[in-house]
């Protein structure tokens, strides 16, 4: 039974709250956030657990094993940098930090101290991902050509960052899993639509080795929401919607094989191939509660977390990249060649 | 009553061979293809119809008002500027030549003769586009912050255009009748994933004035077929479905409106709209007889049509810099500002 | 302030105890459950509120001001008289009670003791049916020709109920509130596959007035989930898909005018009327919590409560018309004319 | 090569001389029609075929090996009997005629000329019922429980057939293709919201020996059109949505196993089965030409078709018994046990 603390309250910290306390694996037994407001919701809901006005008084409390941090991305890296400090395992809301230097950092001092340093990139923990990543690793789609996420919808603005931050870190995270590849480059271009605001709507291809490319769309001033996500690959082609309540993904025996020579001028020689439709079963368990429970493992048995500070540090790298490519109208940025963790 | 003359009845000529038919204002009289199997089927199924191999013989026919051209684009300009030559009205199929140069030089010679130039965007003459326009020009959707765009299907691989000039070609051509901007700059990638076979997947930014964006995305390699369009508006939004067979087009009254300051650190000041959709009722007529009673209007009148060289013009001059940007992996590629014809 | 105690903390209890929580207009106080699993289950989420095995001692508690009945159909009757008798306001999971005889008991009973009789027909309390209501009693669309409901998905099997009483009881209650017109006549048909269990697939066909007519599919047994509506009017017509997270209710200005005489021996003179679709906004503040407010204001107001005694007998007497004419193989079972509240 | 003469060219005779003309197992050699505006648009499309105002004249033509009838349905009996008595095969379309008295004289004088008649039940000749009657036939849905499809939509009001024979047809000739069972009994009921016209919406529910059971809703008066079957089965589930351009059929692993006492008074002992669903590639080839083709080969060698005189009987005889339920509200009728012609 790993006990944790939760660092702010806000929009995100309720769930991991409910999550924590459903999990048998875990104990809840204080939050904090410097809002009253705030922490009077939290102690009607849970009246056993500590409240703190000051992080500073949970990441002192002995009792706790483990700190998890769900407050606004500027202030990640000193809660979660005292975390460690006092000996605390961290997990902390995606992005890591809101730089490659500061994730840098929170990886050594966690390799120091032996800590676990997670961060929350839940999609990763979803059935949906889940099976895309097995179909993908036992090359059962062949090849990966390509991954092409729209991720849109009329989102909450948020002050501190952009739509890349917010949404595109979504799909990168998906891909840091999914694929065993280092990007190359990046281009992104985006655009904000009320004045001194951050960008609202942008788009990011992400080039890696042999050709294969992720193109992500995200837009937080769409009339309709769309997560809709293609993956081409040699052999098989999948589309995970995953707002479909049950048939998140499907996967299409569709492709083409090009041939040889044609006398034709104007068409290749391409064989189209299609046939049938599959759409696995998944595995509907909760995602976060999937994720708290690989959290407390990794603790328990001293083991890497798959979205280790490492997974978050290279999601962190690649927008980094994707905002300087921005700032140039969708210039390709190169990326330094990044180890992997695996 | 136009006489006209088709050159090319591959894949695209039998349906302009159809309309024309049907269409009470035009009058199909010669088919041109160099393929004796096509001129069969064509002999087959128009027996009054004469039937050349050499498109020189039938752009020599004096009886012929007009010449339809719907062969390869590189083929696009001999045979245009040759029939401008003998006298003929020319209507090519998108994309009007394989270069700007060419389109110049076809907009001389038509002016030069008082002929009329007209290139089949298609789309243009849609019920859904027609409405879009109606929408975009009366201020019914406000300012056009962006228009993005989905193309993407199992499609056709082509071997001497890639799927920018086959698939973003229609959005160039839908962006350059709704919106009254040039565009300022272009950012494009695209990659090909069987060797040495043009690119079959892209993506592309258009800038222009005031931050109004648009985006592209196509794809022959997609297990889904996607014709989905966003419209972001600043009063409203609209959802262009051209796979849907009746609601093609929907208008959400959406948005938000991002006020002065607050005290809050993460989030702006902004409110959310969320009203009623409304799809508007569209005409159901097909979009190619519509467009080819438009070219006997203009020649019958002697107007500009609606696509004339022209827009044609534009439009190669924005699938240049897409593919300059392309060739630099999203470099951006400046435009001179177009003098817009209207 | 209304104090409420709720007796049944199975599957929809725990809904009711949320709701009422949340609401300013009510205050828990006691729940009650046979099971002691379900006790402690109620104990852990609301610690302050009392918890019985036997609901008899809820009944019996003076600090109630209103009894909320959640328990297995069989024992509505049983606890709500009783309650009624101490004094209580008394609110009923649909059906009311399994049959009409028992709900003419309770009605009289309320009546007598000028309390609060309430049944939970949840759907009546949507946004989407209260749009659908206003349409129907503005006479926006004209005449009511038809309610047509699929209601059908891999379902629950329940032991004291069929599916008809299970989801075909949602359909009635909607009708019995948008429509102004008592019902006639009841074929209903249907069919267990499971020997020795109820029901688990059927149909009804209500029969109204003037050639108003319903029709009602409802199963347990069906591989997807359905929840769709088709309302036709003389005017104009509803498609209300409750599945859908945002556009529930669409309205169609489609319909036919049927004319005098035509030569065609075999067409009629209609002519057909396809125009814009419009989809209202609606609230999306949860059912529950409204009709429960609903409640409070009808027990601190004096006034009948729109889902009243009632109503739940009428919707009772239509659910064993149906299970006459299902004994009979869809032979039309006669309707009292009902009295209508209203 | 068949000579094939067709009576009727209204609505439904250019797809028949459409699809003789495209297959080359076929010759169309004459159509006859009363209306000479049919007939000059009949003569412009297809210059060489002979034409007839009496559909005597061509019955009487020593050239035709075959004559497709595609007039209203009041007139079939007259045509068919005429064309048989003068030797020729008979394609009828759908229903074969407006009662069962005549359809068994066609079969009689079919039998005793030893001539092919055939009845145009499209439906049976799509890759989507042939795939779904191979799935019911090889027991990979296991026991059929169930068929329940919904046929809506704004239709065509006729003259002298209600929704019923216009529409249920479908599904009673798909029932009779895919179902290895004689129907026991019908209910059906139905309005109409016309005066003085013909029923424009209804439902039938067959009743089959072992409790199987199929439900069908038509209607012509529907705000959108709605083309889906569910068939539930012991081992699977189909969802045949005929509206979706790729995925017609879908098959789900999904249903529930009952099994012994519980000692839970409100659930039976049910598990729920949720695996994977499949959409199998489907043969896209046109129904009409595949059921020409099949005419042909019946006629050259010498054997029953699939969709024979007796299938068609078969269909009219549960068409009139729907019709005497109608009249009665709903009441059920019994079918006499039907000999099946396999």
């Amino acid at each position: 039974m790993i006990s944790i603390g939760i660092v702010g309250y806000g929009y995100w910290g309720p769930n991991l709250a409910r999550c924590t306390s459903e999990s048998e694996r875990c104990q809840l037994v204080a939050i904090a956030d410097q809002s009253p407001a705030a922490l009077a919701r939290a102690g009607k809901r849970y009246p056993a657990v500590q409240l703190h006005q000051d992080w500073r008084d949970l990441v002192a409390d002995p009792a706790i094993d483990a700190v998890m941090v769900a407050t606004p991305v500027s202030s990640h890296f000193e809660i979660a940098i005292n975390a460690l400090r006092a000996g605390k395992h961290v997990f902390i809301e995606k992005p890591i930090t809101p730089s490659a230097f500061e994730a840098r950092l929170l990886i050594e001092e966690a390799a120091k101290r032996n800590l676990r340093l997670m961060v929350d990139h839940t999609f990763v923990y979803t059935g949906a991902v889940e099976k895309i990543h097995e179909l993908v690793t036992t090359d059962a789609i062949g090849d990966v050509f390509y991954y092409d996420s729209t991720r849109v919808n009329l989102g909450l603005f948020q002050r501190d960052v952009n739509v890349i931050w917010d949404l595109a870190v979504h799909d990168l995270a998906i891909l840091d899993h999914i694929l065993d590849l280092a990007p190359v480059a990046i281009s992104a271009s985006g655009t904000g639509h009320f004045s001194g605001r951050p960008e609202n709507m942008a788009h990011l291809t992400v080039f890696y080795p042999r050709g294969v490319v992720a193109q992500i769309n995200v837009n937080w001033l769409a009339p309709v929401k769309v997560r809709q996500t293609l993956i081409g690959g040699s052999k098989k082609m999948i589309v995970y919607n995953d707002l479909d309540p049950i048939e998140k993904v499907k996967v299409y025996d569709r492709g083409v094989t090009v041939g040889g020579g044609s006398d034709d001028i104007t068409e290749l020689m391409v064989s189209y191939r299609t046939g049938d439709m599959w759409s696995p079963h998944l595995s509907f368990r909760e995602a976060l509660i999937v994720e708290i429970e690989h959290f407390a493992d990794s603790i328990e048995n001293g083991t890497a977390p798959m979205t280790d500070g490492h997974s978050g540090l290279r999601v962190v790298e690649m927008l980094e990249a994707a905002m300087r490519s921005l700032r140039q109208n969708g210039a390709p940025i190169d990326l330094m060649p990044l180890a992997r963790a695996s």
